[in-house]
């Protein structure tokens, strides 16, 4: 066997270990009998050991070494630069340090839960400055030369640092706040739905079902199920399982939770098979995966072209609901105010959530921050740029599981999603035309193929910012999500 | 690590991943989306593939062969005695041969789908003519001095031979055929459920969850779900899956399934969790397990006693079902009657079923009965014991999957569970006194505190015989099955 196909064994390896991983993940927030957390929570940690001692092994990494200095294809050079950062990384972990840090990890998850209920941050502080600590100590290990803070932006994006994210997010504030201001001041009022009124499940489920076969969502490769937090899992080629979750008073949020993880699973579904279980096979970075959810989401899902199409299913199931116009129904999904939890949050006031998190991520790894101040700054941000009082730490920075899980540099990939997602519509429209009209039209096929096209086939050959150029001709750029965004808010509020 | 650790951790790595084998196969079997079959084909495989290379470890067989000359406890004992005949097996079947084995199996199982569609029995011969010639070179590599077919009961229930079979059956023979003749002799009509009265799906469900539950089935550690047949997965400690299907015409024949495979489910749910992942925390065999499901569904579900308690539930969700009183339901729930299906089987005739597909497979292996001539055997011993005329091999011998999947030697075992059970139930009413009153209190918790006593609890520290010896006194034998079965009928048949 060559070099190669040795290496790519080996890689194949390691993902069939991840999807099983992820297959068992899915089992337990969806089906998993409660008394069988136990079991599950070992034989995922055995998986993680079985995983781990394989990319550690030293003749991967000789491997690596010397495919490094071969001339390869673009797929298998990906590859293998993908697997010398993951290797290089596991190696650099002591085993030590990496059982301490699981350990910390779902101690700080259950400190988290009951400080959050409890609505009392001093509970969840110790275990916060635990993963602080933890996290400092990994950075540390990883021995780059960036701050701290660069190096955990770059994990769950690669290349984006602080100098990237600073002036993005003083683009963003710097238009975004004047509009809310303006969206406060214009005095819509928001219709709402009838107090007594229901919205039984199985509608619920049928009306959702029929929006996301209607995006293209393949349901014969693939399922939606119920979880306490809706999520979507591409566990393995032609298996994408998404969840959504149901409130029996109101439908709007569970049919976006379902355009959300169906934007999510026909990436999953459209990714390259002939690379399945290899990095270039997989979704490129987070941010691209979130642009896919938000475009279905927000850019086709929030607007009356979109309810043109959907109004007659929703009625079909709903047959009680008011006699709303698509324009009204159109206001209601865009509805924005200023309010404190970020997973609710509308299109305007989203990304300024995700910078208070990034500003306090950013002050806590590079300026030293203490935990203990974390409530103070939140609730000053909170107050500075939404000019709201935080009543509580469970409404404020109490919110949010991410810290718990030491998942410190995550949030911004969010708003690079909402950024790629309407510089994706921007080029779209530019090539399909009206993208209203295409809306209307019920055929939404043309839009889920240019995404086939420019993004899903692509894997990850190419970094996330040269994908995003690569489809739309531009480097990544928060013009046209502001473009889109005051447009489309202009509009809706008589601005 | 002393060996005795570095054994059992290697035991223990082999059984996490026949768990997560289990696990991917009860997905496949009742929610995985159709077009995911390939990838999980494969996933599959390549599982079987890495247990495989662990279980033929050269440094497991030593420490097996060092471990075998120690004092060890009960349960290390045992733990080495079963991974010597695992590792045995393994070492001596050459990776070719289980490839080539693997991949006629799966072409087998292909062809008798198609060809019991088809009643054509022709399509599947070159099949299993193969599967057949493949089984002999498999008893061939395993180098045993026994004959053939004592090779392959062997593995399905340790310690049975031929030799113990064939008295067995001829008593069983010797007794139920006259009993059968009796019966049919008898007359007795059969009440019949209105042709156009249907059993909605979801009432059906929720009156076999109370069963289930009734039985003892901890729904908090297990999981009732959907499948084309029933089955149940114990998957890994407090996680105990199984299936049912559902026929709108026939509420009975789910509520059996749920009542057979919850038994089966609640020996899972009983094994020692201090020795999960290793042989001595399994099941002790096929046949003990076909006794746990046949004992409930049975000895217990099959009485006027059981629809004393189990009536206000039936009539709670079937309101307008016939007035009748529970010696009625009793009958309509033991109708005995020859036929051709095996799975449909009654008490009285389900072992001779069993004895047709034993007396045929000796015969193939021990014997030389050709392939071509297996349905003219089949349909001549169908006349003979049940007088009735096969019309079709679907009817006859393509009937069953195992065939295809080279299991041969399996049937017997479902016949020692009905020999099994009913030896138990003698022994539980001595020590418990009369089960019917039991049954008709409601409460059945002190039948499974019994049979968690005598069989869950006990694993598979020593024999099957052994246990049933140590739970009833007596070693197996089928006069409690037979003195069961003739007064039972007798009552019911007024003989």
């Amino acid at each position: 066997m060559g070099e190669q196909e040795e290496f790519m064994l080996r890689v194949n390896d390691l993902y069939r270990f991840e999807a099983i991983q992820g297959h068992l993940g899915w089992d337990q927030e969806t089906i998993m009998p409660t008394k069988g957390a136990k079991a599950r929570g070992e034989i995922l940690a055995w998986l993680a050991g079985q995983r781990h001692s394989r990319l550690i092994d030293p003749e991967l990494g000789e491997l690596i070494s010397s495919l490094e200095n071969k001339e390869l294809d673009d797929f298998l050079t990906a590859n293998v630069k993908e697997m010398r950062r993951k290797y290089d990384e596991a190696v650099k972990l002591p085993t030590e340090f990496v059982s301490s840090f699981t350990k910390a990890r779902s101690e700080a998850l259950i400190s988290w839960q009951k400080a959050r209920s409890d609505s009392d941050f001093s509970q969840f502080a110790p275990h916060l400055e635990n993963m602080v600590k933890l996290t400092r100590q990994k950075v540390e290990y990883l021995g780059s030369e960036s701050t701290p803070y660069d190096v955990l932006l770059d994990e769950y994006e690669v290349g984006m640092t602080v100098a990237d994210y600073d002036p993005l997010f003083a683009g963003l504030k710097e238009r975004l706040v004047p509009l809310l201001s303006k969206i406060m001041e214009s005095g819509t009022e928001i219709p709402r739905l009838p107090e007594d009124m229901t919205f039984p499940i199985d509608s619920q489920e049928m009306f959702c079902n029929q929006v996301s076969k209607a995006m293209g969502f393949d349901f014969e490769a693939g399922r939606m199920d119920r979880s306490t937090h809706p999520f979507c899992a591409g566990l393995w080629p032609d298996d994408t399982r998404f969840t959504t979750r149901f409130d029996e008073k109101d439908p709007f949020s569970c049919l976006y939770a379902v355009m959300h993880e169906s934007g999510h699973g026909l990436y999953e579904q459209g990714l390259p098979r002939e690379h399945s279980y290899s990095p270039v096979g997989m979704a490129v970075s987070l941010g691209v995966h979130e642009s896919q959810s938000r475009f279905w989401e927000n850019q086709i899902g929030r607007t009356a072209a979109f309810w043109n199409v959907a109004m007659p299913w929703f009625r079909e199931q709903f047959p009680d609901c008011p006699d709303w116009s698509n324009e009204t129904l159109d206001l209601v999904a865009n509805e924005v105010k200023p309010d404190f939890i970020r997973v609710e949050a509308d299109e305007v006031t989203y990304n300024l959530h995700i910078m208070i998190r990034y500003e306090i991520e950013k002050m806590i790894f590079n300026e030293g921050l203490a935990v203990e101040d974390i409530p103070e700054t939140w609730n000053k941000m909170m107050k500075d740029w939404f000019g709201i009082d935080v009543p509580s730490d469970s409404l404020g920075c109490l919110q949010d599981i991410h810290w718990s899980m030491g998942a410190f540099g995550y949030f911004p990939t969010y708003t690079l999603g909402n950024l790629y997602a309407a510089q994706l519509l921007e080029s779209m429209a530019d090539e399909l035309g009206d993208i209203d009209d295409i809306i209307s039209s019920g055929d939404w096929s043309s839009m889920l193929s240019w995404l086939r096209l420019q993004i899903h086939d692509k894997g990850s050959v190419i970094t996330p910012s040269e994908l995003i150029e690569s489809a739309t001709g531009k480097a990544p750029s928060p013009d046209a999500f502001l473009n889109y965004v005051e447009s489309k808010y202009s509009k809706l509020y008589n601005l």
